[in-house]
């Protein structure tokens, strides 16, 4: 008896739960048309609608009917009885009633207006490089999340909380060991880069390059990849994105720049990697809270595996570099393939986060790192974060920026509170570059497989160690599982150090 | 105190309604992208999103909530003090209650999975053009249709509680009478314009027109019709429709044929006719139940006026063929207008009524109707309608089926049991002829200022008499205001004599 009552009540707390996803696709599909193509006329209205959803969606994930769901579901005899996949979808439901619960409703509707009010004035702070203006909206959502880690409480540093939240188990004792070591070999590996007098030639990249051929490259590059236009689309945005509305419906964005070939290129390929993460989780997880990727920097990972050990690799254009030029002949049939992929591979210390290249991305990420945690352990006031920020960017990359817009200024993250999010970026290419390694050795003809253009069997393993499991396993389960270590900043050092020996000839 | 209580209900009850618009809303854009774009392989799961979301629309529109606020304003002392708008607000919703509320839940259910399987056997049947194998799926949806009549109660002919559905107020008595003079004055005239020796030369049309052409075509015409694009977008569907989000969000959707440049043309016009209804809709009701065309009447009046009246106007095409000609050139560039207005205004008896002219258009909705109001008041079998079908194609058009897929099974409506759906078709170009009549009174320039490619004032007089009021007004409050007297079919037929006689020279 108590065993079918159990069965009815989780019958019903999974349709509570998959009710709510269902909620979540619709709130997708809704920021989807927004960002592609909304008549603006329409967008005030439309946003209330997204209100009103995401306000149900909140509601349901911290109402009563939600505890006392967690209530019995938890009791460890209940708990143990459960299957793998419920087992999981009551402890991310836990984690995130338990969250949410902690945060009187008051203090959390004020904290919402303050960042949407916060990310209005950094967009014109940005604009007129107006640190002053942005101040002290910072100030108060430092504070406020302050305050908010106190009430969630947290072990070992406040910070590890906020990783917590993109970063399931990451922990600032890590992160500084991780962070160090490539810091240590990147620093060297870049002054050695900028000594070197084999600076790849950029000059062919310089050109107007036709919109509707370069859309006709990357859908070919993207079915390639294996992602699949039954379930998905490619749009065309400002500020590019793939979502995932359901493992059949993930669609991606880009943007095409006429006077730059790379930017849609590389960015359609990364989006693209989100995308068959997505793509591929497995049909058991649709409909519950475990149908999305584990955290953003196994996200990252995908993207930044795509994008750069593929996409960046000399395979790939030993087989795709002909299609490239005969694409747009005759703009660069006189461009042979290792000076393009040497183009492509080009490093160089920059201000901007966003254009940063492979190696140098990663010491952006860091400073905005080191600056987070000095802001929550106390040792960096919201007002010293440009000169810090100045700082810390002559001595990791050798170049200070004009003006606070592109300095301090940059990022729209911490106008929404997003503190801890960052280090996604690096621990990404980390991922990647480990998984990496294990694949090769599992996938011996790795590199032959590239330059013949079949990327089906990587993408294969990739979904049978990573995609399919949605959020079933932790990032620290599936590199642990993968890989058989621990996250190891190893990998990636001798990544950058092979693959820029041979493109710097250092 | 009692005033305070009742500001503070209406207000709840406004908020209610509009959280019922919100949740509608997000289900239109779902289903616009369902039929522009969504990837086929998400399609499952979004269908699942559509019905959670129409199931609590369902039950907020039949909800206890819903109940007490409706005794309380129907409430004759509540209801004379609340404003126009409260008040229709109120007795929108009465009526929508005490409809769903008067079927059994289970009986309505089961109606909803007969006819969701009978729309499938419908499309198989007609495709094999065979009637047996639909005929007892429309034996019951007819049946129960008669219980649903008896549940909800009907005023002098059962089929007048089908028709309010689709065309609020109108009655069998109504149609019989307008339906009859209309056929008495168009059989007649389609007998003479089939008899004059003046057939128009439609040779020309015989050819291919580049789609990406028409595509730009269609779009210079919607903005000249004053379709608003910042409140709207054209995309291609197989199954053209215009859907209204929002007054900020009103889209079309058309087809482009290859070789026949008149379907997309006119096909597009007529759904920026709906969508013009829609985009000038008033502010006030936005978030209200009254935001949106009051009848499909009405609606279909709007539609056809641009696409009839409008479009297939000499006045137009003095303004827009050269335009035309251009962007095709050379192809109609021997062909002089003259030509073009009468190969578009070709009159010719058919089958399908959705490729049927401007004339004879009528006559198949007339057929349906007397065999629907023949279904309903027991004259008429389902197991007899493919012969009477045939007999009235013969009576009014003179045609015959060579089976009964282009007969009796053409049209989707019946398997759906829309049932009082069809005289709306008819109706629309009724009342728009009857508005045009007053609007030439009104703006004596209507001519020129088509000729002028002048549209804005023409546009303004309808938003002011129809677009603006949404469903504050009823469809005949509409009519008898705008054109000071009731619905009368004498304007359809003086408009339909008047453009043959030139046409055919009759």
């Amino acid at each position: 008896m108590s065993v079918q009552i159990a069965t009815a009540k989780l019958e019903s707390f999974k349709a509570y739960v998959r009710k709510m996803k269902q909620y979540e696709e619709a709130i997708a599909l809704i920021y989807w048309d927004m960002r592609t193509g909304a008549p603006k006329k329409g967008i005030g209205t439309r946003s209330e609608v997204v209100g009103e959803l995401s306000t149900e969606v909140f509601r349901m994930s911290t109402s009563d009917e939600m505890g006392e769901y967690l209530a019995f579901f938890t009791q460890p005899a209940e708990l143990e009885q459960l299957d793998t996949i419920s087992r999981k979808m009551v402890e991310e439901c836990k984690k995130e009633y338990d969250r949410s619960k902690k945060i009187p409703a008051e203090k959390y509707q004020a904290y919402v207006v303050l960042t949407s009010q916060a990310e209005s004035a950094w967009e014109d702070a940005k604009h007129n490089s107006d640190w002053a203006s942005f101040q002290p909206y910072l100030e108060k959502i430092v504070a406020t999340t302050q305050e908010f880690i106190e009430l969630w409480g947290y072990e070992g540093h406040k910070y590890n909380t906020l990783l917590d939240m993109y970063e399931p188990g990451m922990t600032v004792e890590k992160l500084d060991e991780v962070f160090g070591t490539l810091r240590e070999k990147a620093v060297p590996l870049l002054q050695r880069i900028q000594a070197s007098p084999n600076q790849p030639d950029r000059s062919f990249l310089d050109q107007q390059f036709e919109i509707s051929k370069q859309k006709q490259f990357s859908l070919s590059i993207l079915k390639q990849m294996q992602y699949d236009f039954e379930a998905g689309r490619l749009d065309e945005t400002v500020h590019p994105f793939a979502t995932a509305l359901n493992p059949g419906d993930v669609r991606i964005t880009t943007r095409y720049l006429p006077n730059d070939i790379t930017s849609a290129l590389f960015g359609t390929i990364h989006e693209g990697g989100h995308a068959l993460y997505e793509q591929n989780i497995s049909d058991d997880l649709v409909g519950t809270n475990l149908c999305t990727g584990t955290s953003m920097g196994i996200h990252e990972s995908q993207s930044r595996f795509w994008e750069n050990v593929i996409g960046r690799s000399k395979a790939f254009w030993d087989r795709y570099y002909g299609e490239l030029q005969t694409t747009f002949s005759p703009q660069i049939d006189q461009v042979d393939v290792d000076t393009f992929y040497k183009a492509i591979n080009h490093i160089e210390p920059s201000l901007i986060r966003i254009e940063a290249d492979e190696l140098t991305y990663n010491l952006h990420i860091m400073i905005r790192y080191e600056l987070e945690k000095g802001l929550f352990n106390g040792t960096i006031a919201v007002a010293d974060l440009p000169a810090a920020w100045n700082a810390k960017y002559e001595e990791y990359l050798g170049v200070t920026p004009p003006n606070d817009g592109e300095g301090v200024l940059q990022d729209v993250h911490w106008s929404g509170g997003a503190f801890g999010y960052f280090p996604s970026y690096a621990l990404g290419n980390m991922y990647a570059a480990q998984f990496t390694q294990t694949l090769r050795q599992e996938l011996p003809a790795f590199d032959s497989l590239i330059a013949e253009g079949n990327l089906a069997p990587i993408k294969e393993w990739l979904t049978e160690k990573v995609y399919k499991h949605g959020k079933l396993l932790t990032p620290n389960e599936i590199i642990r599982e993968v890989t058989g270590e621990e996250l190891n900043p190893e990998y990636l050092v001798q990544y950058l150090e092979e693959k820029y020996k041979s493109v710097y000839g250092i």
